[in-house]
């Protein structure tokens, strides 16, 4: 089963400041469509997504967001009502055979958790994860060799110029899952599905690649997932670099063509 | 009260892809802190978002996700406990003395709607909101306009290079109001609290500038405050394109120097 991922619409082309109309012309748009994830028999929520690799977006996602508690997946599959496409394949239900908790209501219609400042929230994701504490630096010519690696496989977005990329790499650069989607979340929550239904988490010598912004909730998704490096197109938050800190992890932000920042970097001296 | 908006860290600089290493070095990163917001006494939800303007982002975001539903907001304040600026002034609570209906809980960890497919959200849509159907084109010196005048005075991401920006512009491309903050909802949600809380809504001859792509929810926020267009510096999604089509609102995207492209003018001829 195979989901259209880019369709065409026509775009009216003006160019020159106006000068030059081109007219209306076939152009390539990102489809987007509601992902309703459910755990055990239990509403989890709902995503806005690309469809494609819908169940490591439904695992990955229960597992970032700490709702798998160390519970196995047993099956993922598609139980959407309908026979059209567009409503069958847009629910996805992840089974733990009950070893899952139920997932908690949230009286939210953020994607943050819950608390009063950023050392709330840091105090919070200490007691639930360990530090990573890889005290081994990522050379730089790795991190050039991941960047200029992804930005060549990103199809989707060389198609439609609208959606975000994450991969997971190891130590010699090599890109081991890539995964774009028109939400920076979903495309994070699809590599570490991938990893999770793989048998590869914790990553132990992996890195995440983000083409987004690191901000705190993607330094909480790279943690979770026991990744020891976080690359960024852009930039981090304040909060990202504290907790990068606290987690032990390497935090690298505005990767662009031969020059990046990096933020956090436990194995230097 | 004025709170920081961005803070100073060491970020070591490598350029000329490894071979210069400029040492640690002082850079200016955007600050992220929680806000929770409460609702006549309820616990509406928590968003990570950049301070300031935050009464402004509390009633906006009750606002776009429609909590209100035509209640008047009576008072705004900070109500949070502690005496650390951090504690108490991350927590708003909006109140409407009980006119607004109590925020229904959503079993969800993500910022979208419910629904199984494009197409029931934007019936979901057309059942709440009206169609705007402002027949009368935006000209492109406008939007040029628009977009140079944004792009000026977007002063926190000329400092950190990590915050998204959103602003309300009139028919002649006067910028009314600009607001900047690390995720982009809440850029949007701070422009249509303070237009709300100036009494400026529906946003009647006023177009909206998003500095992030135009995704399904940028447009319904856009549509839920009456903004007759929508302008994103990046790409639409394939559902944006519908629901403008649906909402009879321009749609405008990869506004770049001296082009764009047009997805959606319902004044066009």
């Amino acid at each position: 089963m195979s989901r259209r991922r880019s369709e065409s619409v026509l775009a009216r082309r003006i160019r020159d400041a106006g000068r030059t109309d081109e007219g209306r012309r076939p152009d390539f748009v990102i489809v987007e469509e509601p992902l309703e994830i459910w755990l055990d028999g239990h509403v989890v929520g709902t995503t806005m997504r690309t469809p494609g690799h819908d169940f490591e977006l439904a695992v990955g996602l229960c597992f970032t967001n700490g709702l798998l508690e160390g519970a196995t997946v047993e099956t993922c599959r598609y139980c959407g009502t309908g026979s059209a496409v567009e409503t069958e394949f847009n629910v996805v239900s992840v089974d733990t055979g009950g070893q899952a908790p139920k997932p908690t209501p949230r009286l939210s219609t953020m994607s943050s958790s819950c608390g009063l400042c950023g050392s709330t929230q840091i105090e919070e994701l200490t007691e639930r994860l360990h530090p990573i504490h890889a005290y081994v630096p990522w050379s730089n010519e790795v991190l050039f060799a991941v960047t200029q690696s992804v930005q060549g496989q990103q199809e989707l977005f060389a198609e439609t110029g609208g959606v975000h990329a994450a991969a997971a790499f190891d130590r010699v650069g090599e890109v081991l899952v890539l995964r774009e989607d028109i939400g920076r979340h979903n495309a994070v929550d699809k590599v570490v599905g991938n990893l999770l239904l793989n048998d590869q988490l914790p990553a132990t010598d992996m890195g995440l690649f983000v083409s987004g912004r690191a901000s705190f909730e993607m330094v909480q998704k790279a943690w979770s997932a026991g990744f020891e490096a976080l690359i960024s197109v852009s930039a981090p938050s304040a909060l990202a670099v504290d907790v990068a800190t606290v987690a032990g992890m390497t935090l690298v932000g505005f990767v662009r063509g031969q020059d990046f920042n990096c933020y956090v970097a436990p194995g230097e001296k």
